[in-house]
C-alpha cells in the first residue's frame, strides 16, 4: 500500500509550493527532491498565488512566520482551495506563542486543509487553543507511548473528524487518522529529534505524497494512506540512516544520511520495513 | 585558459555580495568559500549599498524575492554600477510568476549587468517576457541537446548581443556566450538536478570568477571565459563528486561532495577535465 | 572546569531563542542540538517577546538584519532583560556597514548583554564606532598572534570592563575576558574560516553554555568560564573534525564533521584537549 504512494511521487513528480521557515528550508527542498518531487518556495503575497497555481500541492509551515509570510500563506491557501489542490499545514511551535497558535488556528478555520502534521503538543494547542508548548519540541507530558496509545488515537481521530481532515501526530509512535481510519506507525529513531527540521522535512514529503496520490494514474489510495506512507518512509529512513552511522558521526551526518536514504528508498523496501497497525 | 580564471579567484580572494534566496544561501556561501572567494549577504535596502561598496562583485538572485529584497537589489545594483563592479543576475523562476519575470526583466533594463545565468526556460522568459516556466526547473521542451544545439547557441548568442552582456544557460549542455564568442560545455551530471541550488551555487561562483578576472594582476581573460570557467568547474566537480558516491548515498551527500570537490579543484585538473568547444 | 560547563548543557537542555541570520541558521540550530540544548527561532516582533519568555537564553546575531528583525531583537532583549535571562550578541559584520555598526552599538547601549562574541575587527568596530571591516571576515591587520597577544588581551579586557560584560574575540588565538579574568585559548584550525558560519554556530553554543551555567544545579562556574568552555569546545571539535577529513573532502564535509564532533564531545575529552591560559 505504502509502496504505491511512494512510487506515485516518483512517477508523477509533483511540484510542491512550500511557504516554510528559513531554518530548515534547504533540507525541506532536498527531501522533496529526494522523494522524487520538485520544490518551489515563494513567500511574497504578490506571487504566492501565481506559484501555487502552477504547483500540484501546497505546504504551509509556520516556523519563522511574519506578517508578510502570513499574508502569503493566506493568498496561497485561497488559490490552492479554489484549484482543489491539496494543502498541508505544519503548525511549528503552535502553543509556544500567541501569534503561532492564533495563526495556525485561523488558517484551519478559514481554509479547507487536506492534512495537518505536527507533534502532539502542537496538535493539542490547535485543538484547545491553549498556549503552553515548550518551543518547537513536544512536551514530555504529551509523548505518545504504548500505555496511552488508545487515548492518543482517540484524541487524534476525534480532532481529525471535527476538522474534517487528515491529522498526523509524529513522535515515538506516530498516529495518522482521518477520523475513520487510524494508523499507528512504529518506525523511526529517537535520535531524529536531535536534528533540526525532521518534522518540517516530513511535512514537505507528505505534501508530495498527497499531491501525487491525487493525480495518480492508478487512482487515489486515499489521503490517510498517502500521509501514512510519508510518515513511515521518514521513519524507515531514520532507521536506515542510523544503522549506517559510523563512530564519531553525529547529528549533521545523520541529517544527510536520512535524506540520502529517502533518495534511495524503493517501494519494495518501504513495504518490507514499515511497521504499522490499523486501529 | 579556465585554470587561470580559477587561480585568479584563489589569489585575489574577491569579496562577493550576494542578495540571494534563503533556500540555498548557505550552500552559496560555502561554494564561494570553496572556490577561494569570500561571501557577504545583506538584503536590507539600508545597507545594501554600503555592503556592495566594500565588495568586488554583486550576485543578484531572485529566488524568494520580496518587496524589501527587490528594493535592496536595486540599491545594490545602482551602487555596483557606479563603482563599475561586475554584477551577475540569476533569474530563478523567471517565467513562473509575473513578479519574477517582471522583476528580472526590469533589473536587466535598468542596470548594466555583466552576466546572467539561468536555465533555458528562465532565459527564454527573460527574452520573451513570457510566463510559462514550470517552477524553478527547466521545462523538458527547452532542454538543450546535440540535435538542437545550433539553434540554442544562436538564441543565446543573439540574446547576449541584444542585452550586451554574457549569458550562461546551463543544463545537459551548457552554453556561454557574449554575442561574439560562444562556448558549449559538456561537463556535469544529470543527478545535479536532484540537489536544490546547484544553479544558485554556480551563480555565486560565477560572480567570484568574473570579479577575480577583472582585478587580476595578469590582466583579464575576458568575462565570457571567466563565466565559462565557473560553469565548467561546477560540471567537473559534479562529475568528481558523482564518481565518489558510495552505495546508499544520495542527493544530500552528493551536495556536500560537490562543494568539497570545488574546494579541492586545481587549475591543472580543471584544464585537464573540462570539455568544451568554441562555436 | 570546562567539562562542567558542557555537562550542564547536556543535563539542563536549555531552550535558546535565536534571532539570527538566514545564511547559517540551520547550522546554528544543529550545533545547539549537538551540544545538548534546544533551539527556537522567531524574528517577528509580534512573537519575539513570547518566545524569549519561554526560553532560557537569547542569542542575537545581526547578520542579514533588517528593519523587522531589528525591532524583534529589541523586543526580545527587553523581555530577556526583564526576566534576567542571559543575552549574547554576535555583531556579524559590525564595521562593514553603518547599519550594522550602529545597530550593534545601540543594542549594547540599550540592553544589558551578558556576553558579546565576534572577530577582532567586529569588536574593534563596536569599541570605536569605526566602520572599516572587510565584510564578515577579520581584517589581517586585526589578527591576534603571539606577538601582539598582550596588547590584544589588554584591549579585550578593557572593553569588557567598560561594557560590563564578557567578551569573546575569536580567531587564531581566542581571547575571553570579563575585565577581571582573561583567558587565551589556543584550540582550533585556520581551515574553520573556510566554512560559513562557524562564528554564528559558536555564538549559539555560547548562549547554551551561559544559559545552562546560570540554571545549573551545582551552582554557576561563572560566565567567563562558560563562554570559554564554548569557545574551547568549538576549537577542539574543529581539530577533531580536521583530523578526520579524508582525501578529497573539503569545507562542506568539514562543516558536518565539526557539528558531529560537538555531538560526541565528552566533558572528559574537552578537559583533556583544551589548551588555554589565564592571563
Amino acid at each position: 500500500m505504502f509502496s504505491k504512494c511512494l512510487e506515485n511521487v516518483r512517477s508523477k513528480a509533483p511540484l510542491v509550493h512550500c511557504i516554510t521557515n528559513y531554518v530548515t528550508v534547504n533540507d525541506v527542498a532536498n527531501v522533496i527532491l529526494a522523494c522524487g518531487a520538485s520544490p518551489v518556495m515563494a513567500d511574497d503575497p504578490c506571487e504566492a498565488g501565481d506559484i501555487t497555481a502552477i504547483c500540484d500541492g501546497l505546504c504551509v509551515n509556520i516556523g519563522t512566520l511574519n506578517s508578510m509570510t502570513i499574508e502569503a500563506m493566506r493568498v496561497a491557501c485561497a488559490r490552492a482551495q479554489a484549484l482543489k489542490h491539496p494543502m498541508i499545514l505544519d503548525p511549528v511551535g503552535a502553543g509556544a506563542s500567541r501569534l503561532r497558535t492564533d495563526t495556525a488556528r485561523k488558517l484551519l478555520d478559514d481554509y479547507d486543509f487536506t492534512a495537518v502534521r505536527g507533534n502532539m503538543s502542537e496538535i493539542k494547542a490547535l485543538a484547545s487553543g491553549s498556549n503552553d508548548t515548550r518551543g518547537v519540541d513536544c512536551s514530555g507530558l504529551d509523548a505518545v507511548c504504548k500505555d496511552n496509545l488508545d487515548d492518543a488515537v482517540g484524541f487524534v481521530s476525534g480532532f481529525a473528524a471535527r476538522e474534517n481532515l487528515t491529522v498526523a501526530v509524529t513522535g515515538a509512535i506516530d498516529i495518522v487518522s482521518d477520523g475513520r481510519t487510524s494508523i499507528a506507525i512504529y518506525n523511526g529513531r529517537p535520535e531524529m529529534g536531535r536534528i533540526t527540521g525532521t518534522g518540517c522535512q516530513l511535512s514537505g514529503m507528505t505534501t508530495a505524497c498527497v499531491a501525487a496520490d491525487m493525480i495518480s494514474d492508478a487512482g487515489s489510495a486515499g489521503t490517510v494512506f498517502a500521509v501514512a506512507a510519508a510518515v513511515s518512509s521518514m521513519g524507515v529512513c531514520g532507521e536506515t540512516a542510523y544503522a549506517n552511522l559510523k563512530e564519531g558521526e553525529g547529528n549533521a551526518t545523520y541529517r544527510n544520511r536520512i535524506i540520502d536514504a529517502i533518495y534511495n528508498l524503493s517501494g519494495e523496501e518501504l513495504d518490507g520495513r514499515c511497521r504499522y497497525e490499523i486501529r
